[in-house]
């Protein structure tokens, strides 16, 4: 147990600390100093800049990065919000431990540590639209899973998720989080028609009603679901081990967001690996206020698209690392 | 010599054929029998399918990427369009084969195979806003240096250049091709100023003028050089091996676009690895009918752009060939 109850999770966002500044400075002198016209990486200054602020090293490396995948069952998915069944949740599993899944794939080629953990997938979340889909007990666990799966050892966190029906989760927390329609955050999830997406809504809008007033973490247990809130978990934990984390999707970046609400700066430590195609995760992105770094209509989570990212950040460390000053090169300068 | 005279560089783009369409069709079963919903990878099931298609494998893989960069100077120089002296891209072969630019640290990490080729760096091309930049024989030459760079072992190709002012003679040869206002193509390269802007504009619309009507290949004559020139010849020779190309920055595109010109289709075989933090980069990629993979401000060149976009491919072929079918996976459909 990391965390005892609530309010020892709320005081471990209030005692966030920030990132290194002599070490960002440090890595900001040295992108400036090295043979390309300044700037000219882009945003891959940008994440290497970030990462070596965050790691406390103006010359950081990246050699342990751990991609956790968390699975959850919703009780929503009886009204019937997702294209798939949801037994698929716990195939899905049994795919990413056999490893024939996308971020099997992706793990590996990246060099990542993958953890897959599921969520008492027997028990799904209650159906939000009649009460909380977590009481706090349930809560404060699924929180405390998420940060236990996080590996002292790691230099870099990816989280994803595994749960058949948690677009419509996701959708809920954002319309809670930030008001507008509820089809403003309402998308396709794995593909649902055209019926199906008026149904997500619908059942958003009454998610929303049931539980107006609901804010920060408490949001989380309002309409989210235990791999929610084990992201959640994770990316606060990862803050205190001074681990930086790539986003991934719109549950993931949902997920996260009740940190940010709950304590404005809680997502210092993160950038966005992408925007997803899922319908409200441009919007949500925003509202935290996160540039993504990749727009690769993708849409399948289980943390691929960070995992997919972790490649630009190597690229961006390499460079970083790796290039040459003017001065060593015998360059002449602009 | 691969070609004896410009007849048969048109002779070669006509001759150019298409993908193998049973490999394609093979591939898009493929992506659409793996273990996500349909379409979820997004563009990197896009880049899976392209890349099967053009290699004429429905299960591709990738072993030996090839990277060129081709280094040329320019007579425009002298009328003071770069924020850098000429003698730099002198100056950056000779970082590029110590090992210290961030194209060395982009094709360790990515695998790939780093050619560097600099073309009579002591003989600039003339100031195309008096004459033609190269004669046909120069032409032919620095297309030929392109083409025969090639590595037939090769079963991806990236090239990219090196040339202070040669995105002012990118800039004119998009003005020929496409019109507009000078000042829609003209950006600020390595870092001019307001004035340096203008100056650029200036002298894009005086090349233009003086060569207006100028088409095809003949354009990367009139206003080209010799980096340009070679990047179009290995992208032509790349088709013929049937080799996928990924277009790097502003300065290749601009080069690849005098092939699409010529001959419609010439560029099938290649993807836009990122849109540039350069000007009329995203116009012209619009203008070939190009999406750009990625877009991360950057504005390097040297290929650096599509040696990041090397990952998303190795991804996109690690997902496409690694996954597991629904079938195998006994993962229920939607």
């Amino acid at each position: 147990m990391v965390w005892q109850n609530l309010t020892e999770v709320e005081a471990a966002l209030d005692a966030q600390t920030g990132p290194d500044a002599v070490a960002w400075a440090g890595a900001q002198a040295r992108t400036q100093s090295l043979t390309k016209p300044p700037g000219s990486l882009g945003q891959l200054e940008v994440l290497a800049v970030w990462y070596c602020g965050w790691r406390g090293d103006a010359r950081a490396k990246m050699h342990a990065p751990q991609i956790i995948v968390f699975a959850g069952n919703h009780g929503i998915t009886a009204q019937g919000v997702s294209a798939f069944p949801p037994e698929v949740t716990a195939q899905m599993v049994a795919n990413f431990n056999a490893g024939g899944a996308a971020i099997n794939q992706l793990a590996k080629l990246q060099g990542a540590r993958l953890d897959v953990q599921a969520l008492d997938l027997d028990r799904p979340t209650q159906d939000f639209t009649t009460g909380p889909a977590m009481d706090d007990a349930e809560l404060l666990t699924a929180l405390n899973e998420g940060a236990k799966a996080v590996s002292g050892e790691a230099d870099l966190l990816v989280v994803g998720e595994m749960g058949i029906g948690n677009t419509t989760s996701a959708a809920a927390i954002a319309h809670l989080l930030y008001g507008g329609a509820a089809s403003d955050w309402v998308g396709r999830g794995t593909g649902v028609d055209d019926v199906g997406l008026a149904l997500k809504a619908a059942v958003v809008r009454a998610g929303a009603a049931r539980h107006v007033g609901a804010q920060g973490l408490r949001i989380l247990g309002a309409v989210g679901g235990r791999e929610l809130a084990a992201m959640a978990g994770a990316i606060l934990q990862a803050r205190r081990l001074r681990i930086p984390v790539l986003l991934d999707g719109f549950i993931c970046t949902a997920a996260a967001a009740c940190l940010e609400a709950a304590k404005p700066g809680a997502l210092d430590h993160c950038m966005a690996a992408h925007v997803s195609a899922e319908g409200g995760h441009a919007c949500l992105l925003e509202r935290i206020g996160k540039t993504p770094l990749m727009a690769l209509d993708m849409r399948l989570g289980e943390a691929s698209g960070g995992a997919v990212a972790i490649g630009l950040l190597r690229a961006a460390l390499a460079c970083h690392n790796g290039m040459a000053t003017f001065e060593e090169a015998a360059v002449s300068g602009g």
